[in-house]
């Protein structure tokens, strides 16, 4: 991740119009490696502790790539020390550290200091283009929504324990993870919220390989949850870690009274749309190559037919979140957009608690 | 579904070695109409009396495409005067009269009376090759399925109402008509049962023109569930008659621990297969056109590449029907099988009833 | 191919309005086999002497699927007896042989007398839809098509001698047997006609093993082609029995000022279109399911994405030559437009005689 | 080019382990515009003299991108001045300007001084992959290429003159723009060379606005060719400029005796490869989602399935060139393989002044 934003912020100025920003200090816990790191992607510094780092005059943005658990945390200090925040997604693992960071959020959007949480799948050009096919009302009224990230890093049995299987450090397994990928796109797509849920939750290896033999994997690998939206539309999500052969398919359709879209993010340039108003005898599905100038963010890039790559989310990312601090506004997706996706993972959680029905 | 069935038992033996067979009486409603059919779709005679047709001795197999509420009625009937009976799925509309016809079957198949239920898609060679591979163990242990089933011929709000749309003569929306199909190929595919179901189920639109003035709908427009198996798998199965732009679209997807499997019945004759045994860089979902001789029913049919049509999951039913009559044995699926899906349909209706976690 | 003839004579009539017809004779070479695939196919006799069964008044058609060596004097014979006549493509293995055989046509149609040659995929729903689109000015000026027909039964090296690899008896290879379907597809879809020709013709494996030893293959496997149309338009055509991987697939796309289409017979449902006068942002190919009631066909066959199989071309073939029939018109293809690919089949060869330019 | 170029350079050390390298001037014409270009696009100076610039003790590399006909000069005199050299492809407009590069690049090459032709598509990871699969064997003995470079923005006839379609500024069309890339590409894979060529050239729209009124396009708009290698091969080569609706499609098709290959330019992160040697019921195209750390130039990148975008065949490129500068080898392509690539194009063009045959 620090990698992707690294690029993110050296490439921002060569291909959109943005406040100068300069690459200043990169933190990490090992001096070493942090130093190493910081020349590779082009910090002019490298630093171990991140309160001396957000004490700095010559720093105004905090850009945080850290595990879940210790995003309240960083986060709330730097917006208190008035730097501009943005934090990778979730918000949080809990609701609570969310509603603090929310409340830290407000204080500093009062003293036009801003925050932004990382889902940037808001920035492949796609499904911004979807968005905004969505709300021109290209598709009607929205009714249903299919919406499944699919990988497969755990699908052998045998790979090893890491933090992000305990629950304790990770919250949760696919449903953070990854559901909340999609979780986020249903409301940003639609331009709706989400306000029932039900939900599901499976482990098919309870047990992995630790340093000293066998631990308890205590997160899902799986996830399913049907969800209401305020509108009226009913979206199904789906998330795995166990999906052979599907590396990174975030794969989304919503169908409406007037048109249809699919997208799969492991084809990230392409958005399928369908036009209900066509003839009968016309209708299908078209690849829209999204490589137009006049797709959102496109025109910075290369000519038609010329895609470009999964780190540029990033680069888009940022390039808004500058754009919306110098002028003045709060960029998107807040601090309370990522607590609202917060709610519904524990929404989805409370209802997998309840028993299926046995035949 | 009369003109598809009467299609498989005129052309059957054009391609099979099946035991001689002649299509006897065709029988319906409206004596015009149905002479009309008989002579077009190749039928000796026509007849407006189930019962007498029954009670003829030169009739040994009786076909029904009827709606689901009259099947319980005519298969015993037909069972108990010792015809054999193929009856179109679902197998009825409740569980009692299911476990009536049940009984039925059952006696009659003690007397060399054999029957069988018409879930046609078990004998699509794509879905019959891909229960093969599962089987002899190419996806090693199955994981995770998932099975949708898009329709889109009530996306219009002002599509009239019709008997599918009501509770007393459809029992249920899309949940009963398209993802017992889906529910049925669960099953199937993997060898395995469902022992356990969550279920939602929606009306989008509430009322439709009927002849005098707005009726309400009183079925499901779309259904999802989630489906556990007792091998250990789970399965995800949505269905939707809204789904704008699917007009026929089961797509099935089975995550094994060495293999996976794609297929949509708008491609019937392929078949994605990924070999998680590969080399990583040789992993891939490969597009099998299923048209090799040693597909499954294939070597009855065109040289490879040559595609047939959805009608010829009929033609294979009716082989494998008779094949299974002359051997003596009973066809599958059964009518226990017919009501295994029932049974999970009232389970997902079931949890259905339960409310949603609100936010 | 008399398989699937005598499926379409079977069945054309539960489909399609059609004057009454009758399957009376089938004639072949073995008595014995001829017998067998008569009551197997639906045909109320079996023959071995096809002069004999031109000569019964109770015949009135005759469809000729024997060896274009044999199809000059059977149809001559046929037309002259005052049967109508339909004949498998190409029309015949000699420019000459076609002449006679488009001034028996000429005559017979004089008496009433009709004729026909078995370019069957312009019956496919999906390519008359694309010639529709294209007469209907949906593609605008079309400037380029591009054709493949790419098969792999020859890929293996070792693959027998047949007398489909011999000149005397075949004409040529990959030319006449399958590039020929996509010459006349290319002056179909355009309602155009060629009027010049280069090419390329090449032999992979030039000896195959025979009955008796080693023997020479005297044709090509694979041939080249650029054609020039009479209304502007260039397409390039190229064909293949050694494309591995490939088993019938004939893919074609055509460009134009206003709109592109593309379609693969290895999915006969499907058409692409890409309307070029949609906004940019908003264009793509789209996948057309071709099942549409209002597509070509289709009304008389299934419900919506519910597709139909490559034998059905036939179906519909026999469909319009029957109508042709009651009507008192001429079907197309036509013996003259027969010829036409002949002559451009004729070019490809003549221009292949001329050496590459060596670097 | 230049702003793909300078984000190569400006990234290529933060994913690969090159030697440490600056971007130290961009030269321009207009002193404003290179100025601005140079701060955007990372450069520490910028100049307008070309001659000032390569007489530089401080640069040691020169990366030439400006239209073809100034190749020559350039390379040559960065050449003799001791500067490695990167120069786009094509190598020259002419024979005689590439004879004299190569000439440069090999006396060059005796004093450490390294040369290098910009065919970036040798550095998408995909078809880097292909190269291997058939060095490797797994395709046999190649047969058959089928390549296509099909774009569209001069599908439009009131699109304006430029000097890309004059023939004494870009030398030809859609030949040695586009077709040029097929042509290196079927040579690289294949590790083989072109011996003989057939080939035609059109131009669709014969005159285009220019400043003063209609101009003469004297280049082509599209162009076909056979192209015969030396191992036995065959390959068409197709190249348009006017597909409607095809952006940046480069598709290639690779058939062997024993596998093939597919792939698409708008995909370049997927590979189709189908394994000949699998039992026929499991013989199909596996699409390779080509973002495994085994694949080329992968393991710098991201986690399996997130793509990267087309500017990377350019990091790649350089990666490759400042490895080999470094080793002290030469790197591939080379100013000869630039010229092979050029004979092919003059072949072509010889090949094209002959007539087709008419009808």
């Amino acid at each position: 991740m620090g990698k992707a934003h690294s690029q993110a912020w050296r490439n921002v100025a060569a291909y959109f119009d943005v406040p100068p920003v300069e690459q200043r200090v990169l933190v990490g816990r090992d001096a070493d490696q942090v130093a190493r790191a910081a020349a590779r992607f082009g910090w002019a510094e490298a630093a171990t502790d991140w309160r001396e780092v957000i004490a700095r005059d010559d720093v105004q943005i905090v850009d945080i790539c850290v595990p879940g658990s210790l995003h309240a945390q960083i986060a709330i200090a730097a917006l208190e020390a008035g730097k501009h925040v943005l934090v990778e997604k979730p918000l949080a693992n809990s609701i609570e550290e969310s509603e603090l960071m929310v409340a830290a959020a407000q204080a500093a959007r009062a003293r036009g200091v801003q925050s932004m949480v990382g889902f940037n799948y808001r920035r492949v050009p796609a499904l911004a283009y979807a968005r905004r096919l969505i709300a021109d009302g290209r598709l009607g009224t929205v009714r249903q929504v299919r919406a499944a990230y699919l990988q497969d890093w755990l699908a052998d049995d045998t790979a090893p324990m890491t933090w992000r299987l305990r629950k304790e450090t990770a919250g949760s397994g696919a449903l953070g993870d990854i559901a909340s990928h999609a979780i986020d796109q249903v409301q940003y797509l639609l331009g709706d919220t989400v306000t029932e849920a039900t939900g599901r939750l499976h482990t098919f290896t309870v047990q992995r390989p630790g340093p000293d033999g066998p631990e308890d994997v205590t997160v899902d690998d799986a996830a399913w949850a049907t969800l209401t939206l305020a509108g009226g539309a009913l979206a199904s999500v789906e998330a795995s870690r166990v999906a052979l052969g599907r590396k990174n398919s975030l794969r989304i359709e919503v169908y409406g009274t007037d048109g249809a879209l699919a997208f799969d993010l492991e084809r990230l340039n392409e958005l399928e749309f369908l036009d209900g108003n066509a003839p009968a005898t016309e209708q299908g599905f078209r690849r829209i190559v999204v490589t137009e100038p006049d797709h959102p963010y496109v025109d910075a890039w290369w000519p038609q037919g010329h895609i470009i790559g999964w780190e540029h989310t990033f680069t888009h990312q940022i390039r808004d979140f500058l754009l919306a601090i110098r002028a003045g506004i709060s960029p998107s997706p807040s601090f309370e957009e990522g607590l609202r996706v917060q709610r519904v993972l524990a929404a989805i959680e409370e209802s997998a608690a309840t028993k299926p029905v046995r035949l």
